[in-house]
């Protein structure tokens, strides 16, 4: 399935629930706050986590994103392009390669 | 520009600026919830966000969710659909229809 | 000053600024994450935190939490010990010593 | 119970597990956020939380804090007071008041 496909399964699973009613942009950012949460416990204790453990969570932050992108009507691609754009003069390849400071700190 | 191109446009930024030794899963599921607590900011006294900063943030934990599936070499469609299947069975529409409790407590 | 008596300047200092309305258990909550990701980002690449910033982040973080508890009439002493209590119930000395298991795993 | 006799009983749960061991500052910062995830999460769809599950997810939210305040060695009332004055001074009460804007949006 590609991801346009894969969207669109998503956006069918929360109709056919009649759950766009729960689904306010302010409901699904704390679901996403609350899903992260739940990636980073596979990581708690330590840098090993359970495999399977973590592509679920992993698959539950990236539905709850999906999701407010539909329902704010944003177009994925463009919003990470337009991201990347802006980290790209943020972060010129020179001045922060190897270097993990923030480029306010560069 | 589509998903698989953008997906790799985010793996050539990280590796343009050797930053690999710094995302590993553990710091990638930190960052994930750091941008997730960004992007909830944008909510924090309300539900109106600005549109612009709302765009900014939700790519930055997408971001760094993509990044986190290409290390763990997790396929973005296969996870996604693998937890939806899951979810389908865990809330049945005539059991979940417009209700928003828990799986536990339908 | 005693632990009291910051609280009551934490309660002066928002009642001072009419922030009550704004101060919704619901927002509290969504505050205290949004903190919570800022003292995380003081760990995001590695253990070694800046001091300061991160007193400043931790502090951010109770100072939201002794809100929620004023918000919602809760006496701080207590849940804390009554959480104490039952986990000292889930996680028995001669099971828990030395481990990092959940509860459910012991 | 005091609060201090409280902190002095949460070091005493760690100390006895022997948990000092897994809780480092950084995988302490991780705990409040996974804690403070699951807080939020009693608010995921509306204003209303069972009363109960708040009491104890508040709990471990600041259970870790002062882990944290004990790991590091910092005065719970030292940082929360000088937190509040420095507060103080990015929000003006005449500035402020009845205001939810950022300090730097005043």
């Amino acid at each position: 399935m590609t991801f346009e496909e894969t969207c669109e399964r998503i956006a069918k699973f929360t109709s056919d629930r009649d759950w766009d009613q729960f689904h306010t942009p302010e409901n699904l950012a704390k679901s996403i706050s609350i899903e992260a949460g739940e990636l980073l416990e596979c990581f708690q204790w330590g840098p090993d986590a359970d495999e399977e453990h973590l592509k679920e969570e992993l698959a539950d932050v990236m539905n709850y994103c999906i999701q407010m992108a539909q329902k704010k009507g944003f177009d994925i691609c463009e919003i990470l392009n337009s991201k990347i754009d802006k980290n790209a003069i943020k972060y010129p390849i020179e001045k922060s390669k190897g270097s993990s400071a923030k480029y306010d700190s560069l």
